[in-house]
């Protein structure tokens, strides 16, 4: 039997997905889920919504609110936090790799050391050269591998992986399908990660 | 010692309002803290952000994962559920009462009903006959508890805890606040209290 997957569709400039980022495997592990990376630009989408950019730039009062909650919540599940000195950071070539590379071995670990250059280390992460950085500390071939993820094959099937966030109903990052359900935000994982077991139970 | 305090602010048209209503008195007995129940209005709030009705509303695509979600979470915290056919319902008459009554013994019982008859029987609470029903089927002076929550005075004391909310930052319901500390969301309820209990450890 296949172990149930969870869809994680993610941002790399998402505040909120980092937390995720850094907490799925584990948990997906726990649960005895498999998670299929789902990177994407959440930009496109807000403005498909008529949003220019992040609501917690739009709207003040949630975005001062934002900081404060991230301080916590990375308080509590044990991650370290600094807020970027700007945001939402685009993160174009980490994702074009990401997406490139969402079924190899080393994913998570890469996803991982980007969210950290983010929303710890305070690092642009919207260059070709962060991406070489973090591939080559991981022993990866960075070149070769940032030529096959810049070829225009997979800039196109990273405008379709948007879309696609935009047709299932996205609306944020980061969310979760399990088949059909959709959950919505780091405080849902442990809720997806239920209904795969209760799906995995069924059958 | 007194109990640690958390201001539980809420309103009645709110549907994660409504999952903490039924959950506060509960929870918070269980974490030692003590309710300081805090009924305002979101509308005007909404307004004031310059949001012409609930966000639910004026973004389709969240609202239509929110009503999904509702019913996922009240199976999860064991509560009745049922979309009202009108949404967010105004609920003046009902807000008045509670705020004049916040430190009644009755108040928790008081807006749980007031919350089932919205979200569970799908009734119009936005009148007085509503209000009198409920504090009749609770045994209490339903006239004269009425003749007082709608004097000037207490309609006066209404606004002024609505332009509160907003002055404090607030800009959805439910929202805690432990001293200066805000906590967002029915989802953010148990770290409201974590909150409580390491203050009242500090002590």
């Amino acid at each position: 039997m296949n172990a149930p997957a969870i869809e994680f569709w993610f941002d790399f400039g998402s505040n909120y997905s980092y937390i995720s980022v850094m907490r799925i495997e584990q948990e997906a592990a726990a649960a005895g889920a498999r998670v299929v990376w789902r990177p994407f630009l959440l930009g496109p989408v807000f403005r498909a919504l008529g949003w220019s950019t992040s609501p917690f730039v739009l709207q003040k009062e949630k975005g001062d609110y934002t900081w404060k909650d991230m301080q916590r919540q990375c308080r509590k599940y044990g991650l370290p936090w600094q807020r970027p000195s700007s945001f939402p950071r685009s993160a174009v070539p980490p994702t074009r790799i990401a997406l490139a590379n969402a079924e190899q071995p080393w994913i998570g670990e890469f996803c991982r050391r980007v969210m950290q250059l983010n929303f710890v280390d305070d690092r642009d992460i919207d260059h070709a050269g962060i991406v070489q950085e973090v591939l080559q500390a991981m022993g990866l071939p960075a070149q070769a591998l940032w030529e096959q993820a810049q070829s225009e094959a997979w800039r196109e099937r990273l405008r379709t992986q948007t879309g696609m966030a935009h047709q299932r109903g996205i609306f944020g990052a980061p969310t979760f399908f399990v088949g059909d359900e959709m959950f919505w935000g780091n405080d849902r994982l442990e809720d997806a990660l239920a209904y795969c077991r209760a799906l995995a139970s069924e059958r």
